[in-house]
């Protein structure tokens, strides 16, 4: 007989034609809000965009060359996979450039065809394609100005990592007009509006994601190493999807670990061996052309749901859905926050784990105890999409509300996840304990069962319509589409059957 | 009926335990190496030696971490995986430290338990741990000097890569002596004489990358994209292996890629459809606890050798077969070069592909057409070792000996890959053919049978034992062998049944 416990084919998927059109689309948009802007302030539409790409690294003082992913803004402008590049844009014609490196004869030899430009010029969809060491002489002929011609650089605070965007470093930079403030702001905004061609590649890779994560479910079992479900992710969205990069290294905590917000890195590396009556905490996505994927799926690593873990998991995906209810344009994410917030705290309430008023612990920012993250954060070429900050907005003090990666109003077009999580933290319930008034708010009774729960977090990637939004993550989240789908069920799960199973119309 | 072509169980192999004495021990050898040194130069023997460990690296302006790996010459002294690390070691005594950065308390909420100094103390065993902070203070306490105690820093080329090491850096480093010529080539030479510890992870790694590789032999399709072989694989060491890195970037070529020497990277990244006809060259290798593997197989995809792919291959087995057969102390790595060189020459001189006399051959270095790189090169927590230009040995100019990662005198305990190929490389071979004495060489009505043919690569990891070699890699090698098992033999083959099968007594 056939033993196989899942007769589905491995994937309903297959990698797409990236269509190099939508980086085409990137650069109309970018030059379209640079003139604006230049005509607002009374300036001339005048100069080049210029923008350097990435380099291969080597790790150390040695020769192990690292996987070279394109940095995040000169993928989104040019789509270019290839290390040691430059782009420049027109901003008076439009017309765009390509400068690639010169490779020497023996690359051939040890790294492939050298490509003529004319090969770029193709699969790229730019108006021209020179050397790099051509770049001065080109950017020149090209100026229509008197004087030096003015490039608009890359230069600012990416307001996740404190770090601030190198501007392209180029010799004889002494003959052209240079402007550092312009382009960031402007090129950062116009990667904060999605397109529908990047809609279809973040779908995609969601697609490719919410599967992999319905698989590494149906062949989790206790015994096995946390590692061994990563594996599983990996080679699921790699041999299914064509995905090489993930959109960050994945977080596969499980018992303790998942209050362990970024779990799963060097120094917490995956590794504890998983026990029965564990839940897991499993926060992966895959990246597919640049654009990426950020997914969080909870469940008992045994396949059914204890009470307990009901309790925790119901009230997290209480926030979630609530979230999602309301999320439209014009509504502020900080509001979305405070309302993933308060859904939890009244799960907990109505379980008896917090006692006494929902607005006083609002008001004292009791939610950060078991939600110390943010909501959630845009999402694009990179994980934490920048823009969450723009326009001078000033990062929050208060705990929770600090590690808000944006407070912006929604607007159409956007994709932000939607992670609201529940976690039983020792390094905050202990000083919650010890302060007279959030100590009043915790029943220490009920809090001792969930003393090594570790935590949830339920994750989608959520796209922001006109009149509301959508969910572009696609995984079971009821509790019993959860138990039916690692149990062996198709996902999505046939409504019909599971209705008259589970007595509800929930399906 | 149970349709399984292939009945093992996945994996024999389950990952060991990484004895912390391996580093220890390296520690031990260091310190007598470097008293030696100083005692033959009539130098007090006094001072710490003091590394820097790797930082995590966030992508670009991005908070984006990369997954960490520890520099090298680090993990070989202390084997930490943390990133932000400081180790020393007295020289006089022998006593080791480790210090540890003061993580911030929120560490705690994002990262992972705040780890004690002892934590450290017992898994690392070391003498001492101390935070960075301190580190000043306690080589002060600890040294018996009158004035400033010495530091020993490394500093030195890495002949690969031609990069020089960077130091450790401290603030205050003026309130030490320091020294950045001594360690270097000490602590390097020490990296090439290989322990029984450090072979006993080299050769895991060997086991799980060879069992990998036969998994890929058994898998491989015609109409499979390469990379889905480079995710077989990765999963294979991952999920049975526990090898989260490989020691580098997976070069998955088929047809015309497999005479790329080093392609897959980003640039190049094993993304083409394999035909049925084709030869694959996959060139992959685990790492297990920073100790790597690197091994190649070639084969045909549709798991039959043809007649031409046959000469070939026996062309590069008989010199890899020579080689090994050769290698012991004593032995001048270039004259295994040559002799690799000369075997495939005379392979095909008997096929008919080349013609004239093979000495004038070798003399011209024309063997370089066909094998342009070198023929391996010292293996263990880089995949290409430090030392092999050691004494102040010069890299030769001639074509081929040009590309040797090492020129040494083989020594008991050194590993070193054995990779002979022959590819056929339009950059070498038009240039070849229009010089008025290699063209004379090569036979034009035979070499357009292989213009698309590729390359053939065969790559072990071999030991240097007092009286010979052990090949530490264990994949299928004769062409009759990788037929059986890409037909789902298992491996090793069965001999009793396979001597019958093919009339041999070759297994
Ligand atoms: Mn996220
Ligand atoms: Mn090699």
């Amino acid at each position: 007989g056939d033993a196989k416990p899942f007769p589905m084919a491995a994937s309903a998927l297959s990698p797409p034609e990236v269509p190099m059109e939508l980086h085409a689309h990137n650069r109309d948009k970018l030059v379209r809000a640079l003139r604006d802007n230049l005509a607002a302030s009374s300036r001339p539409i005048r100069g080049f965009v210029l923008l350097q790409g990435g380099e291969e690294q080597t790790r150390y003082c040695t020769d192990h060359a690292e996987l070279f992913r394109q940095e995040s803004y000169f993928a989104y402008l040019f789509g270019v996979r290839e290390p040691g590049f430059f782009g420049a844009i027109d901003v008076a014609s439009g017309k765009s450039f390509l400068f690639v490196p010169r490779l020497p004869a023996d690359y051939a030899v040890w790294l492939g065809e050298i490509k003529p430009p004319s090969f770029f010029k193709e699969r790229y969809m730019v108006d021209l394609v020179i050397y790099v060491d051509e770049l001065v002489a080109v950017l020149h002929d090209h100026s229509d100005e008197p004087g030096k011609p003015l490039l608009f650089l890359l230069y600012g605070l990416n307001t996740d990592s404190n770090n601030f965007s190198k501007p392209a470093a180029i010799e004889e930079m002494n003959k052209f007009d240079t402007d550092l403030s312009t382009l960031h702001p402007i090129l950062t905004e116009c990667r904060v509006i999605k397109s529908k061609m990047e809609l279809d590649l973040i779908q995609y890779a969601n697609d490719v994601s919410s599967e992999a994560h319905i698989e590494v479910m149906r062949r989790i079992r206790s015994g096995m190493k946390e590692y061994q479900l990563e594996s599983i992710f990996l080679h699921h969205v790699y041999m299914y999807g064509g995905c090489r990069h993930c959109s960050y290294t994945c977080i596969c905590a499980t018992g303790e670990n998942s209050a362990v917000l970024h779990y799963g890195h060097a120094a917490a590396p995956n590794d504890r061996i998983l026990e029965e009556g564990d839940m897991a905490l499993f926060d992966m996505g895959a990246e597919y052309h640049f654009y990426g994927s950020d997914i969080t799926c909870s469940f008992p690593v045994n396949g059914k749901f204890t009470k307990d873990q009901i309790v925790i998991y119901n009230a997290v995906l209480a926030a979630h859905n609530a979230v999602l209810q309301s999320m439209r344009p014009g509504v502020c994410w900080i509001d979305m926050h405070k309302l993933a917030e308060k859904t939890i705290l009244e799960s907990l309430k109505n379980e008896g784990i917090v006692i006494g008023d929902i607005d006083k612990m609002m008001e004292r920012r009791f939610g950060a105890v078991f939600m110390p993250h943010g909501l959630g954060h845009f999402l694009g070429i990179d994980t934490h999409d920048p823009g969450g900050y723009a326009q001078g907005l000033e990062r929050p003090k208060e705990p929770g509300l600090k590690a808000l990666r944006t407070i912006r109003e929604l607007k159409e077009s956007m994709v932000i996840t939607v992670e609201p999580g529940c976690y039983f933290i020792d390094a905050l319930l202990v000083p919650a304990m010890k302060d007279e008034v959030t100590a009043k708010f915790l029943n220490k009774k009920e809090m001792e069962k969930y003393k090594k729960f570790g935590g949830v977090r339920i994750e989608s990637d959520v796209l922001v319509t006109a009149d509301g939004c959508k969910n572009l993550t696609n995984c079971p989240r009821e509790t019993w589409e959860i138990e039916a789908v690692m149990a062996g069920a198709p996902w999505p799960l046939d409504h019909a059957r599971i209705k008259s199973q589970n007595g509800s119309s929930n399906a």
